[in-house]
């Protein structure tokens, strides 16, 4: 039995600096919790030079991550370095070396995620991603032990932080989306480059993750619709608000006897719902289970130093496994991987749901006669009209809610009305969460 | 190694059928998430007459406790009796037996704790508690696995399902007390006897064993000031209302520089904030740690089922360990029992925060001044007085908050103002927690 850990880190950005400050300043914190010392062996990243912040032991930094793969003592290779390649030829070496894992790197999951927790279980080394989804939000794990006990049925996110703190500016600011990204961008929330977050893909490498967990499936992310909220206008948001809702970038993972269903998308869901209080940069995970009902984890779903804890503690887990001589305690996935069933996707057209239309119309008799009756012919069924202002050149939007109606119904529908002459844009469709209100589950 | 984990179970009440039937149900689900198979052993009760609504075999019911302490092969034993005693004693004999114990029973901790652990600990046994605290919500695993990266610095929650619906109810149909906790009791949300509930002592229990566990101290309910909701009436509920407040029951811990303040009483939160939007019966934990930030959990904190789930989650934890032939990974008090430092209390009349005021005085001149110049002599200063319609015998309530002030203060302010003639009942106190509004925290 070892007595101490040793970690290396590869990857000195914004997480990696918050991952090093946690191991460097709470040194007695980890060994009284571990019950032995957590040493940092090694910080590599190609740009050493700017100062972050805290003292670093200079003869630890390097920019060769071969130093780490081929130091015997280091057992655990924390991968920080984001994005597909050279991190998944680095995640594969390391474990061929022996090394566990722990990472943050929710694309690389997402993509190649069962190359390498099958290369992991075959070399018998725990592969931690704790962070790689709601940032310090322990709710990885709250799948894997704290609601082992349960079938999941629904997975439900606010899994970007980005995107969630642009609405959260759309709807109290009343901004254009343009104008609220510049906005975020400018203090940090969003990249240069922000179409990961902005195009629902980062939540989509997330909910691919996280509903891999909770139903036990090899989802990859062409099994998830993706679709972002830069095309939401400021006129959808207050129209969502009069009618009870506010729009929320929601991932959508629902299992019923077998058959998921994986969306991303704008999701109108009503304001009293706790998901609709979920603010700003922060993140919210909503699961049921047959036996717990409903939970929800709550907080901040990036950042330096909750990410940071988030990789930490995926280290103390393995730090304490070590200690018992115990390995792979939990399997990577929960269950075996060999367990792992193939997906079993249930087709978009076939999801049902109640849907918000934004028609742009020319301002003329008959429009709303013509248009209920398309909807009509697909059996989806009006449930309240707004019509009200004027949008530009005499054009006038109207507004429908719908009834449950087929997502394949509505396709067709719309495409249909988009081809009419009295259309001055394409419809705006935003899908409506009724998520039961929270307090209705009662258990005796 | 063993091939097998078995489990028996004291207590065939709600909490104890919600566990049997996970157990004998979800037999498939388990041994593919824990490696082997779960057997319930035996289920011990007196009363084993009714219909639990599922099928239980036969030969594993005995009304004999003894039959699980003398089963060589029992690996858990469950306590779900519930109370001090006869279950004290038992566990303390399951412990004694080479038994791992997995309790809900929050009171049995609280009072006795420390007693249970350290046997636990000489006899290389495990105790699980998640059950205990906050029914399905896994937070205990949180504060000793997923948030082990922090020093956590406040544990705020609502953690009495039966209190928190009855304020709800108090506040959404302006109900008095007494009719709202009837309604609970019709309902079965209270319990006959109600005292625990409505009194604050069951969540003195939660927050004693929860606050053990975030700031490492030894925690007893002597330590912890209680107050009740049964005093409130509806006139402060819709006075906070008007000045954007609701009233919840809230357990606070915090802890700065190795001194802790803990406290269970009415608060009022501002309405805008998570833990105000935390309806009826269900509960949330809100913890702040110096790496993660600001975590909620929320989730049902009692009932068969989802008490039953984090029984099973222990169960599960246990036998994970066991077949890898480790036993205690995670300290019971997620660092060594021996570390667990004497309690520092910060004194009751120290504490600082802002006050609501309701006086129950005579509408005659004078009386305004009177109170203001008290409460100016004690250094509590007034940041509004709302004075509003009449009481009962032309008495007028005046309602006032405070800027914030030292507890020790406003009691002898309040002692001296209600010793005052025209002062006609006791004047009741809230205190306010102005939490900062959770999306503020932002970390880069």
């Amino acid at each position: 039995m070892k007595n101490a850990l040793n970690v290396g880190l590869l990857g000195f950005g914004t997480v990696g600096s918050g991952t090093a400050k946690i191991l460097l300043t709470q040194e007695k914190l980890l060994e009284q919790r571990t019950g032995y010392p957590v040493n940092l062996n090694w910080i590599c990243d190609k740009d050493l030079s700017s100062d972050r912040g805290f003292q670093v032991p200079p003869e630890i930094l390097t920019d060769d991550v071969n130093n780490l793969f081929n130091d015997p003592d280091l057992d655990i290779f924390i991968e920080l370095i984001g994005g597909l390649e050279p991190a998944r030829t680095f995640v594969l070496k390391a474990i061929e070396n022996g090394k566990h894992v722990v990472t943050a790197n929710k694309a690389l999951l997402a993509t190649h995620g069962f190359e390498i927790f099958e290369a992991a279980s075959r070399a018998g080394v725990e592969i931690g991603f704790e962070a790689s989804v709601g940032g310090g939000i322990p709710c990885i794990k709250a799948l894997k032990e704290g609601l082992v006990a349960n079938n999941v049925d629904t997975v439900i996110g606010i899994m970007n932080g980005t995107a969630n703190y642009i609405l959260t500016s759309m709807t109290d600011q009343g901004l254009e989306f343009d104008v609220a990204l510049a906005e975020a961008q400018r203090l940090g929330y969003a990249e240069a480059d922000p179409t990961y977050d902005i195009e629902g893909i980062d939540t989509a490498h997330k909910l691919a993750i996280t509903a891999t967990l909770a139903f036990g499936q090899r989802i990859s992310l062409n099994d998830i619709y993706t679709e972002g909220i830069s095309r939401l206008a400021p006129v959808d948001i207050s129209f969502a608000g009069e009618l009870g809702y506010t729009i929320k970038l929601l991932a959508i993972g629902r299992q019923k006897d077998g058959i998921v269903d994986l969306r991303i998308h704008p999701t109108m869901v009503p304001s009293g719902h706790l998901l609709a209080q979920v603010r700003g940069a922060y993140n919210a995970f909503y699961f049921t289970g047959d036996s717990v009902g409903k939970v929800m984890f709550y907080g901040m779903g990036a950042g330096q130093m909750p990410t940071g804890s988030a990789i930490v503690a995926d280290v103390v887990d393995i730090a304490r496994n070590q200690a018992q001589g115990c390995t792979s305690r939990v399997p990577a996935l929960s269950i075996p991987f060999e367990d792992i069933k193939p997906v079993r996707i249930k087709p978009l057209d076939d999801v049902r749901g109640r849907y918000y239309f934004r028609f742009t119309v020319k301002d003329q008799p008959g429009v709303l006669s013509r248009i209920s009756g398309i909807l009509g012919k697909e059996e989806i069924s009006i449930a309240s009209v707004v019509q009200k202002g004027r949008g530009p050149e005499s054009s006038v939007p109207i507004v429908m809610l719908t009834h449950e109606a087929s997502e394949g119904r509505v396709r067709a529908a719309l495409a249909q009305i988009d081809r009419e002459d009295f259309v001055l844009d394409e419809t705006m469709t935003i899908r409506i969460e009724d998520l039961e209100a929270l307090e209705d589950h009662q258990d005796g």
